[in-house]
Order: C-alpha cells, then sequence, then structure tokens
C-alpha cells in the first residue's frame, strides 16, 4: 500500500501498528522516531520497525505514510517539527483519542499539499512502551476516521483500507461527535477508574494490603483501568474538556439520585435501573464487542 | 468432613458450592431448596445437587451443615421458616455480600444449640441462577468468615477449612470491618459501574448502537459488572446502608475535585493521582488477586 511508514512515536499503539503493517506488507519500508533514546534503542531491540531513532523530523524523509502515535498533547508540536520534511503528496495520520483539539492543533502546522487525515484506533490495553505493542491489537476492533471538510476523500480512503488490512472495522464521523462518543465510552470510564481506586487507597490507609487481598469483588477490574498511562490521560482529559465535563456533569445528577434512593431505602429505583443496564450488556454481547 | 449438606439457595453461589463439596468429598449428601419449582427442576436436570425441591424447611432435616445462598434480603426469613427443623449440633452458615445486616436478621430466629457462623466468598460472576454454577469459582479466592462472639469457635473453625477445601484463603474479621472493606472494594464499584452503564444509556439515546460499538474504549468492562443480578445488589445496598454511603460521600468529594482540575486544566494534579494509581495495580498482581 505504500512505500515508507514513518510512525512517531513507538509505544503501544505505534509498535502495534509497525507490527501489523510488517506482518500485512502494508509498506515496503517502516520507520520510528521517538523522543527518548531509551525507547528508540528498545524499539531497535526488538525489531518493531527497520530503524528507529530520535529525530522526528529525518524519520518523515520520503514517506508516503506518517503517522502520529504520540500522547495527543504532544501532536501539534510534533507537527510543527516534521512539517518541513513532510513529501509533497504524503498522508499524514494521527491516533489521538481525542480529535477535536488534536486537529486545532496540528492542522495550523500542515503543508500544503499534505493531506492530514485523523483517525483512532478503538483498541487498547492498560500497558504502554514498545515492549507492550502486539500486532493483533486491532483486529476486531473499530477504528473511526474522522475526515476533514474539503480534505481529499481519497487519502482518507487510503487510511481507512490501511485500518481494514490492520483487521479493524471502520466508522467515519465527524470530530464533534468523535468526542463526544469517546468522551461516554472511554474518557468518563477511565476518569471515574482512576477516582474509586484513588478514594479506596485512601480510605484504606494503613489497611491497604487488607483491603487489596479482596479486590476480586469488582474493584480489579477498576484498577486495571487505572494502571493506564498517567501521561496520556492527563492529555485526554485536559484536550476533551467540555465532552468530559458536561457527561460528568450528568453522572453526577445519576449518581445522587441513587446515593438518595438508597438513603431512603427506596429499593424500587435501585432496580429498575439494575434491571435497565443488563439489556446493554446484552447488545454488546450480540454486537460481539463484549 | 459432614454427613448432610443443605443449601438453601441454589443460584450461581449454591450450585457452586454444591458442585466444589461434591468433587471434593466434602459431604455424604449434598441436597437443595429454592423457591421456585423452576429453579429446582433446572437444578435437578443439572445434577448439581443429590435432589432438590422447594420445601426449604424439609431439606434442613438432619443436615449437620446448612448454608443459606438467597440473596441477603431473604436471609432471615429463610432463618426463620427453618429454625424448626434445624438439628441440635448442626452448623448454620450463609454467603450474604454483607455481614451485619444478616446477623441482625438471622440471629433472633437462630435455635440454641444451632452453631451460626456468617461468611463470605469473595468470588462471583455477573451470571446468576444454577446454570452460572462452577466447580472453580473458590478457586485462589479469599472466604470471610465473621463468627460472633461467644459463639462455638469450633464451628468457625469448621467453616474455615470448609472454604479451605473448597480452594479458597481463609481470614477471620468482624462484621463491621467486612462491612467496611466490602464496601470499598466491591459494594461501590458495583454502584458506580450501574451508574455509568445508566448515564451512557440516557445520553446514546437514540444513537445508543453507536455507542455501544466503541465499547472496547473502558466502557465494556463496566457493563459487564452492571450486567450482575438486580435482585442481589439491590438487596446488598439497602444492607450496607451506612458504610456505602460513607464511601460515596468521599468518592462524591473525590471526584468533584478531578472535575475542577479539568475545568482549570490542572494537568499536573490529574498526573499525581493517574500516577499513584497504578502502584495499587501492582500490588494487586503481586498478590496474585489481578
Ligand atoms: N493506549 C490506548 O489505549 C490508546 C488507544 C487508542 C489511541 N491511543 C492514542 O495513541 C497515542 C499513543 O498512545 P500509546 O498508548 O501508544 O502511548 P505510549 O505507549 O506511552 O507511547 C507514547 C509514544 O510517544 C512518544 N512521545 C511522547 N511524547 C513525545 C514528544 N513530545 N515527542 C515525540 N514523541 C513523544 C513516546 O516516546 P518516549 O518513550 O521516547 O518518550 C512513546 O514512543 C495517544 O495519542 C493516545 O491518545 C491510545
Ligand atoms: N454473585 C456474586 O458475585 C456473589 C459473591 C459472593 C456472595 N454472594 C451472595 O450469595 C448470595 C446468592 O447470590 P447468587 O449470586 O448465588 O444469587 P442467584 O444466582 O440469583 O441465586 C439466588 C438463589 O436464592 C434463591 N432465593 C431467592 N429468594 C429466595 C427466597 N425468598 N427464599 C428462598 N430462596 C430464595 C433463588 O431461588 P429462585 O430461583 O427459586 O427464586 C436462587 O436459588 C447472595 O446473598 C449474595 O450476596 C454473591
Amino acid at each position: 500500500m505504500f512505500e515508507k511508514l514513518a510512525l512517531i512515536g513507538v509505544g503501544l499503539i505505534g509498535a502495534s501498528i509497525a507490527l501489523k503493517a510488517r506482518r500485512e506488507g502494508l509498506a515496503r519500508q517502516i520507520v520510528g522516531a521517538t523522543r527518548r533514546q531509551d525507547t528508540a534503542d528498545t524499539a531497535n531491540r526488538l525489531g518493531i520497525v527497520d530503524s528507529c531513532g530520535t529525530d522526528l523530523a529525518a524519520a518523515c524523509d520520503g514517506a508516503d505514510l506518517v503517522i502520529i502515535c504520540t500522547p495527543v498533547g504532544a501532536c501539534g508540536d510534533v507537527t510543527k517539527i516534521i512539517a518541513p520534511r513532510l513529501k509533497p503528496g504524503a498522508i499524514l495520520s494521527e491516533v489521538g483519542s481525542v480529535k477535536q483539539a488534536v486537529i486545532r492543533d496540528m492542522r495550523p502546522h500542515v503543508p500544503a499539499g499534505v493531506h492530514y487525515v485523523p483517525a483512532h484506533p478503538i483498541a487498547g490495553t492498560e500497558h504502554s512502551g514498545p515492549e507492550a505493542g502486539f500486532p493483533e491489537l486491532f483486529e476486531g476492533r473499530w477504528a473511526i476516521v474522522t475526515p476533514l471538510p474539503g480534505e481529499d476523500r481519497d487519502a482518507a480512503d487510503k487510511v481507512a483500507e490501511f485500518w481494514r488490512r490492520c483487521g479493524s472495522m471502520v466508522e467515519f464521523m465527524t470530530p464533534e461527535w468523535h468526542d463526544k462518543v469517546l468522551g461516554i465510552v472511554s474518557h468518563l470510564p477511565h476518569l471515574i477508574a482512576y477516582t474509586i481506586v484513588g478514594t479506596a487507597d485512601d480510605m484504606a490507609g494503613e489497611r491497604r494490603s487488607e483491603v487489596i487481598k479482596f479486590a476480586a469483588g469488582g474493584f480489579r477490574d477498576f484498577t486495571r483501568i487505572a494502571a493506564s498511562d498517567p501521561t496520556m490521560w492527563r492529555d485526554v482529559f485536559l484536550n476533551n474538556r467540555d465532552a468530559v465535563l458536561e457527561i460528568l456533569g450528568r453522572f453526577q445528577e445519576d449518581l445522587f439520585y441513587l446515593q438518595r434512593a438508597i438513603r431512603w431505602g427506596e429499593g424500587d429505583k435501585l432496580f429498575e435501573l439494575f434491571n435497565r443496564t443488563r439489556a446493554i450488556r446484552r447488545a454488546l454481547i450480540d454486537m460481539k464487542q463484549a
């Protein structure tokens, strides 16, 4: 599909893309570039890309597909650094978990003649860094592409095809709707998981290890989510602020409603909700996303 | 270990106990009793117990170990029904997810000469009913025994040994501390999961299926927890009200703190928490409860 694929950032997502692209033969040459020499060394040692260095711009030389795989807060600066070396006609994409803010940060730096196609694979684990990458990460998962109005449609189709070849199903949507949907299915759940694990940790205090022992009661699923990369998630919340705050407001209302029902012993209100949420699980199982 | 084991309630927990007790030879005879004929028929058809009926009291005839495995709200009534048929010297136990309220409800009905030992296996799935049971459920998980002051210590030791033979590690604690710890590691996480799935469902509205598609972003773990049995969980919240409300109050405070940090762009506060919660995951992995 491509002559040269350049990945800026070779963490969980960048490394997984590299491994899958190599396995499927999606690019003749695959290079990486990352901020720290350490990370580059690891990527080279594991043979994740053909070569990995720390010169972000040099990695883009002659690349017909460049995918930025850094935390969303870094996407603007990275684009500024690599812009002079992007070849005319190249496709520039990224995998940021937030779309509107990343587009706002990147777009002013994208040179004329380079096609910028924002995308986001909905797949991940709580691990990070090159060692965390594996080629099957995207299989059977959705990838969202949010083409910019007025931009080249062929480029968007090519990025979509790239993700399909990585094993994903592709959906096109607007950046606005993306940020809202992801706020619901991903950002709010992560924020809540981080909070609950922090609250539990504070409450347990001295007796922390006693509490951790009994995590099988439900807590452990939250600890897994709350072990996700702090930098990545800080950037997500700062950059999808409006959607997250809106959803959080509704969540708080709903929680107060249940809190009040518990205080007043209104079992029917609890039962009604608990019964309704089961149906959603069933829908998810039916859609093979459980 | 026992001549006759009677299980009142043969859902996920009752059926799993029956299957494991049979496999390990923990009782010569294992009978079940349940409220609905339908459930009894299923238990008989699957051969989960030697026989299952709907006469709760009759099932206890001659049993030297009776374990009540119904939702916590039913434990008091069940005890009242079976009390006249409990044999002197028998051990009466239960598996309720809440201890203080269950003890309050059951204790007045326990006949003199019968040893009541409250217990709680910290193991479960989101499924319920006899079909959901499997013998490995308790393996490698903790079981908490909360012996009553002034009660026979031998009986408590025997219940502890029963759980060890079911594959569990056993911990003794007071009912008060049990309810507090479980409030943190189990009840709050379930309440939050139910709330978030409800909030997401309301927000998605017409576009629900679009949202469900992308559940791999974190949401799906919550939907699994929020698919747990509504009756069981309604009873848990109504019966561990004080502990749950206290923990919920702290959780709300912590969530408002993060909400404010997001609004004001205070990334360092977010990062600090997100970094701290990782350590808890590590502790859990070290304790093999991940
Ligand atoms: N993890 C998920 O579940 C998931 C899912 C979908 C999308 N995403 C998105 O994918 C992106 C990467 O996530 P990830 O999980 O792969 O993170 P990761 O494993 O932490 O990797 C991040 C990579 O970005 C590099 N990097 C960080 N800051 C940089 C900077 N200022 N300049 C250049 N490189 C920099 C890092 O290099 P050094 O190690 O050298 O610092 C590392 O190679 C994020 O935008 C995230 O929103 C993540
Ligand atoms: N699920 C978990 O994760 C978990 C973990 C540890 C402890 N527990 C505790 O274990 C207990 C049972 O939970 P479970 O998951 O096994 O529930 P379940 O699968 O829903 O089974 C409940 C059983 O109790 C019976 N029952 C309900 N109300 C009754 C009544 N009024 N009189 C007599 N029988 C009645 C049901 O009979 P019918 O079907 O005939 O109505 C069914 O056999 C609860 O106290 C729960 O707190 C649960």
